[in-house]
């Protein structure tokens, strides 16, 4: 069964030899505080660093969750949080804000539609942090590097916050746009669940809360981190599997650009097939996260017929629950399992009309 | 390398061949809200109930490390909480509880000696929360179960929470007296960091607040379950490593007889080679981690000559750390695992006398 569902999704299959060596090796018996774990740490980081072109000055952290981030950056600054969103996962975020007593102000728009930069207003005089969702998973939505950047040169005072899920090591950031960038390894990274990571701009660093109350307190997980050591013990096999999985990735600019093809091709396919994009404007649609209309009778004959085929599509979210599917394009999924993909869908179409 | 660290520590040999089933059946490819995966997460709740002799009615939960259980805890009671310690570890939980703004009481007792009982005087017109270290890995004593039963019979109105870190799934613990458990997965179950496990009364989960502030409320996480869901995206590779772990062992009292056995074995042997073990009574002797004295000069040359003989002794903690040595008793050790200790002890002493 190929997994299509984005995330958990398809596991990188090299993921199999990496446990078996994580086995053999023993370095998932070390103590987080011994030599062998800091130097494994030191060479996931890097090697994340490297291949995702991230900033030197930039420094990447762990945690276990990407829900986890949420808690993490809500209680680690006092500030007004500008929710800007479009879609599910970008209102549970400043959902959560809100009920960990933040205000919050939120910023809704039209998933069809780009974000009026021009219309957000804050009180300057107040410290406001953005908080932005790079590709909203549910929708298959993203938010164009370049709206990223004008939110950056409007509001150049405030920090920005994108939850980078559906994003991270499969497109292309730009790093300096925004000051925390954070996602969980079952999407992008091809990894079993259990770690997001978390990558902080210098001026993050330096205007977070300067306290340790919670374990996992952004001060004291970067204090930590600068020691090579955690604020506990941490899920050891995820962070050796993350530096083996992304040691063996190409570099991501090549990944993004891999994605983006296949995604348009995926997209001209479909409506070449009849099936209309979730998301009509291009500009707006996600690369990595792909939905597709589909009326409820239809849908239901697609999915049984997929899994017969050994292909797993992704439900719909929310609103598009019952007339729609997800197709993740992820670095995991190889060019055959896309093959074989539209191969099904064109079968089930000739089906439909005969 | 035959890892006697008490945790990070010795992993179950068989998670090998589970991480290839894991992945085979890519069950860790499924989304945690599918039928696959909630399945599987009632298969291995079932399972440690079962082999862990957990009352019906009591609830297990999953979190991602023992240090989240002291967040969960402590977010999700309001009282005050009387932390009872001999030890670095039951320090460490009272200041936790001490930071995010909790009314602490202290009772610190040596680590030679049992929890004087009638000296705890509380004000019993409040509401308090008793918190012990079943295991205190720092120093290797236990709370024996008869202290805790006591604990509960003087102070019937109140919670008593323990932190089984070093004991659950190692020790027959008795369930009904108290009414918080938690451990994290890679000590006494043998598996990869990552996970922890909670275990709770009917009448915590009366009196958790009713609130859902943050992903980790006690109340979330426990309402989660009831639909067999989760808060977030879990770890699960380990949820299922942990089901087929428990699959694979026998009953705990029979664990606990082993263990119980052969650590008093080694004990034994021990001081028949003239090491003198940290705790002097036997009756405050952890069964699962063993701590052994040890003069700095000599400290060095075992370590050293273990390794070379494919052992890997755990570090002394704290004020202990130069002095003495620490060997974890856990199921997933062999018996040939310590026999081959012994025997490099044995060889050892005999090269030190000659």
């Amino acid at each position: 069964m190929i997994s299509f569902y984005p995330g958990p999704s398809k596991i990188e299959p090299l993921v199999k030899d990496f446990m078996q060596d994580a086995m053999d090796s023993q370095l998932i018996e070390y103590n987080h505080r011994s030599p062998q774990f800091m130097e494994m740490m030191k060479s996931c980081v890097e090697v994340v660093k490297e291949k995702l072109n991230i900033p030197k000055n930039y420094t990447v952290l762990f945690a276990s969750s990407a829900t986890e981030c949420w808690e993490i950056s809500s209680q680690s600054f006092d500030a007004n949080f500008v929710h800007i969103y479009n879609g599910a996962f970008g209102k549970k975020w400043a959902s959560y804000n809100e009920q960990i007593n933040k205000t919050v102000t939120h910023f809704s728009y039209s998933p069809q539609k780009r974000i009026g930069i021009s219309k957000i207003k804050v009180n300057k005089a107040q410290k406001n942090i953005f908080c932005l969702t790079n590709c909203e998973t549910s929708n298959t939505t993203k938010v164009h590097s370049k709206t990223i950047q004008k939110i950056r040169s409007r509001f150049p005072k405030s920090l920005i916050f994108v939850d980078a899920t559906s994003a991270m090591s499969g497109v292309n950031i730009n790093w300096l746009s925004a000051d925390f960038w954070y996602a969980s390894v079952q999407k992008c990274f091809g990894l079993p669940a259990g770690l997001s990571v978390m990558v902080c701009s210098p001026r993050l660093i330096k205007e977070m809360k300067q306290e340790d109350y919670h374990y996992n307190s952004l001060h004291s997980i970067y204090n930590n981190s600068l020691k090579l050591q955690t604020t506990h013990t941490p899920n050891i096999l995820n962070i050796y599997l993350l530096k083996r999985v992304m040691e063996n990735r190409p570099p991501i600019s090549k990944v993004h650009d891999h994605l983006r093809k296949r995604g348009n091709r995926l997209i001209k396919e479909l409506i070449r097939l009849g099936f209309t994009p979730l998301i009509g404007n291009s500009q707006l649609q996600s690369n990595t996260v792909i939905g597709v209309k589909c009326d409820p009778d239809e849908l239901k004959q697609i999915k049984e017929e997929a899994v017969e085929k050994g292909i797993l599509l992704g439900n719909g979210y929310g609103p598009w629950k019952h007339n729609s599917f997800r197709i993740a394009n992820f670095p995991a999924h190889s060019d055959d399992d896309f093959e074989h993909l539209i191969t099904f869908l064109k079968s089930f179409k000739k089906g439909d009309k005969s």
